[in-house]
C-alpha cells in the first residue's frame, strides 16, 4: 500500500511538471532546478548570476525553504521577481508548488527562471519540477566524497558547480576525487569551479546558461517569430 | 490515506525505537544520534571523539549512508566496532535499521554507541532511533542562518556542535546569529564550538558525553551493581 501511494504522488507530480515545462518552453524561458546540501552557496551564486544576467536577460527566482524568507530577501536585491515557497516540514519542492509559484510571476520577457530547491541531497532528486535542466552545487568544505555518497542526485545533473572554490587552498582540497567519481556516475554534465566571493567561474557558468537557453528553448523561440 | 500510512510508519518506528533504547539503557550504553547536513564533519568529529574516549570508555558506531562504506572505513581506524548501514534511496535511518545494526554489536562493556545519521537536515528530524540524546552539527561554512531555516531539526537537539570553527576567521563568521536564533528555538541544548582539525572543543564535548552518560544511564548502572 505504501508503494502505491508513492507511485501516485510521483505520477501526479510528473504530470504537473510536464505542464510547467511546456508553459516555460512556450514563453522562451529556460528553467533551472538548482540543488545542493544546505549551505553550499545556492543563494550567493544566484545573486551573482542574476546580477550579471538580469539587465539583458531578465530572471526570476522561486525559492524553496522550510521556513523564513531570508533567501528571498537576499535575492530581491538583484532580481525584480522573487517568490518564496515555504515548505514547512517538506524536504523538497513539488511540481505543484512550482506551478503556484509560476502563477505569481509574469513570464513575458523573462529569459530564466531559477528554482532554488530545499537544501537536501536526497529527497529532491526524484521530483521533476518542470525544469529544463539541473544544476547541482557541491561546496569544497563539504569534502570530496559527496558524488560517491549521493550518486542518485549527481546522476541527474546537467551541470555541476564546485562552489566556494576560493577555500580550496586553506582546505587543501583536491577536486581529483570528484572528477574520478563523476567519471563513473555522470559523464554528461560539465564540472565548473565557481566562487561567488571572488567571481571565479561565474562567466563560464553564465555562458553555459546562455548556450543552454538557446539549445533547449531557442528553437521554439525562432520558429514562433 | 497518505496520512494514515505516515502515521503507521511513525508508530511502528517509535515502538522499535523504545525497544532499542531500553536495550541500550540496560547495558549502560549511552546512545547518541548525530545529525547534520552532508559534509558538516560528523565522521571527522567522531574519529577524534572515539580516539579520545575508546581506551577507557569503549565506543561503537552505526554509520548511515545512501551508498559507499567510506565513513565506516574511516571510523574503523579508531573504533573496534563499526557497522555501516546503506540506506539506498532512504533519506534517514529508521529504528529498525538501528535494531539490525545493534544486533551486529557486542554491547557488553561498551560505554557509547554513536549513530551517524544520513546527511540531511530535514527527514531524520522526525525519526526516533532509540537514542538517549541528539547531537546536531552545524559547520561554519554552511552559514549562520541554518538554525532559523531548519528549526524543526534544531528544536530536537540536546547539544549543538558548531563545527569547523577553525575556518571562522577566513569566513568572517559570526556565531552571534546562531546564538540569537537558538534563543528562540532551543534554550535547552548547549552550543559547543569544535574543530576536528585543531582539537578545539573536543574536551568540553567529551565531558558533555561523560556527564550525560552518567545522568541518563548511570542511575540504572549503579542500581544494577
Amino acid at each position: 500500500m505504501q508503494i502505491r501511494v508513492v507511485q501516485n504522488v510521483l505520477e501526479k507530480n510528473k504530470t504537473v511538471a510536464c505542464e510547467n515545462r511546456d508553459r516555460l518552453t512556450i514563453s522562451g524561458v529556460l528553467c533551472m532546478n538548482v540543488l545542493s546540501a544546505p549551505g553550499s552557496g545556492k543563494t550567493s551564486l544566484l545573486q551573482k548570476t542574476i546580477a550579471r544576467l538580469n539587465e539583458e536577460h531578465p530572471c526570476a527566482v522561486l525559492v524553496g525553504d522550510l521556513q523564513t524568507t531570508r533567501d528571498a530577501e537576499r535575492l530581491a536585491d538583484v532580481s525584480a521577481q522573487v517568490v518564496q515557497i515555504n515548505t514547512g516540514r517538506g524536504c523538497h519542492l513539488t511540481a505543484s508548488q512550482v506551478e503556484a509559484g509560476l502563477n505569481e510571476l509574469n513570464l513575458d520577457g523573462l529569459s530564466f527562471v531559477f528554482i532554488e530547491n530545499v537544501g537536501n541531497m536526497v529527497c529532491p532528486a526524484g521530483f521533476d519540477l518542470g525544469e529544463h535542466a539541473r544544476a547541482i552545487l557541491l561546496s569544497t568544505p563539504e569534502g570530496s566524497d559527496k558524488v560517491a555518497k549521493y550518486p542518485i542526485l549527481f546522476q541527474t545533473a546537467d551541470v555541476i558547480l564546485l562552489s566556494k572554490i576560493d577555500l580550496s587552498e586553506v582546505l587543501e582540497y583536491h577536486s581529483q576525487q570528484v572528477s574520478e567519481d563523476l567519471e563513473r556516475i555522470n559523464t554528461r554534465a560539465p564540472l565548473i569551479e565557481v566562487s561567488a566571493k571572488t567571481n571565479v567561474g561565474i562567466e563560464p557558468w553564465v555562458q553555459w546558461l546562455l548556450e543552454n537557453r538557446s539549445k533547449r528553448v531557442g528553437g521554439l523561440l525562432a520558429s514562433s517569430t
